[in-house]
């Protein structure tokens, strides 16, 4: 690492809305300059409240890398011209509203206002990046870089290149999230709802779908995350969860509980899917993650971490306790 | 609360491999006398190693309730003999192996050695209780009392009556398991997979189709649940994220996002399901656990409690971190 990367650049978010307020405390907390970004000096006066009073609750929580949320304070510039803001910027994290002329014409003048070096990254949840930067000056620079609301406390941040988006920056982007302490994805392609979207899109569905069977209620369903399988994935993806849970391994689960899934999921052409090329590409990329001598090792380390959850979301139902 | 209910009654766990061990660990957790039974000694034995090693475990990470590991060992008593097993049981867990005879042979032998008022509940995951309970005497009292493993960190259990279970029994085992300090739900009725494994199936299977078509890697679809969605369903269910996630609850979400998840999800007749009576059961169900003038209230709640859990999973890190 060379001395240009210990100093974070300056960033400039442009909208200062909720979206815009979280992301601000993300690269305030990584020591950049940030420089906030709204036409409307309310706005930017109610981003810089909602900003102190979130710190206040990070600190108390040791969410703030030692800092004092004063420290961060001074990190944020609130800003109504976009030129002075987006001057010496290395990386432009857009979050204005969700319309696609609108995007359009901003990412068209954030081209037009920064040369070719500035990555130029939107928040959208809603768009492909194609759809509104197809006509911006040096587009290879534009991408999606979709938070989790707040970014501040869910690290996943997806990165969706359009067609044209230039792999370095991807990479660049990557980096960037990652040194500010994100967990970024790379897609491979545009797809509507990204991944998350199409992850929580189907477990929403199916629990649409066993309420409409009259298999349980609401309320049960939600206790079966809350209380059964969201207890894993806070630490732990479902390939991973699989692979730990069949003592050969992930093809092993599958040979053992796939015709089940597929029976109760009902999936046509399911088969294909279950046990073709993407099962191959799956055991591929878990056995570069994990040797398969080790599994019984990281059961260990899975059982110890679920037994870390645990407690403390007790020791958290004792502090903040919810009275309805 | 009568001094009956303040002494719980000795239980018995038939069949000694690890679901049998992880139960008798949360019964004797809870105060029973826990008849654990296995016609093998040295299935028993290894039994009495793992819950030794298992409460280690747990009573450096305060998950005994303060009591010491040695007074739950106490608790366990490794017997060979069925009968002298269920003498004044109030409760039996059977912990056999998956098979439909081997399940019924047992379960008619269960109900010819109890009385009609010993409630005899089934661990299986992979079949339906009037598969194998038909011929009890009394079957009256049989139904699936299926846990996630190990029960006595993951609270979710899952209570499947068959047609003919009287509602008074699984009453009483949802009072039972609630005692022990787990998270019992009633199912209205027996499907394949249960809640848990339906929904866990939907999202394997929207995983596994994300993989098949080119969208992103196994690794990058991990992450997207442990370090994004996960961390959010360790404590609050799709349907309470939904509802915090819109400024006027669930109806209101359904009618922000329901049409991108519609497509995205690509399921035919889903319309009916997203926006007829199953959305009417769901918002009632919802505001009858949370007032709707208390939405804002409860989203601060859940960034109060996101922001725990995810101190914890920091601090875990660096307590436990895992080598690859």
């Amino acid at each position: 690492m060379n001395s240009h990367e210990t100093r974070p650049k300056p960033v400039a978010v442009v909208g200062a809305g909720l979206i815009g307020s979280s992301w601000a405390i993300c690269f305030a907390r990584a020591g950049h300059e940030v420089r906030l970004n709204d036409n409307s000096e309310d706005a930017l006066r109610t981003a810089m409240e909602t900003i102190a009073s979130a710190l206040d609750d990070l600190v108390g929580f040791g969410l703030l890398n030692g800092q004092a949320p004063e420290t961060l304070m001074d990190r944020v510039r609130p800003m109504t011209e976009l030129d002075a803001c987006l001057d010496g910027v290395a990386h432009v994290q857009e979050c204005a509203p969700e319309a696609i002329p609108a995007k359009q014409g901003l990412f068209n003048r954030l081209g037009a206002l920064t040369g070719p070096e500035t990555v130029l990254a939107s928040s959208t949840s809603a768009f492909l990046p194609s759809l509104f930067t197809a006509d911006v000056r040096h587009r290879e620079r534009c991408l999606v870089a979709h938070p989790i609301n707040p970014p501040y406390l869910v690290p996943l941040v997806q990165l969706v290149p359009a067609p044209w988006t230039d792999i370095a920056i991807v990479d660049r982007t990557r980096q960037l999230m990652q040194a500010a302490g994100q967990s970024p994805i790379v897609l491979d392609g545009e797809t509507d709802g990204f991944v998350v979207n199409r992850l929580q899109g189907a477990l929403i569905h199916e629990a649409i779908r066993l309420v409409s069977e009259g298999v349980a209620s609401p309320g049960a369903i939600d206790l079966a995350v809350s209380k059964g399988l969201g207890l894993r994935w806070s630490f732990m993806g479902p390939f991973e969860t699989m692979e730990l849970n069949a003592p050969a391994g992930i093809r092993d689960y599958v040979e053992r509980y796939g015709e089940l899934y597929r029976r109760i999921i009902g999936v046509e052409h399911a088969e294909r899917m279950w046990t073709g090329p993407a099962l191959d590409v799956i055991e591929r990329d878990r056995s570069s993650q994990l040797d398969r001598d080790r599994i019984g090792e990281r059961q260990r380390w899975r059982d110890r971490r679920l037994m870390d959850v645990v407690a403390s979301l007790a020791a958290a139902e004792k502090r903040t306790p919810w009275n309805s």
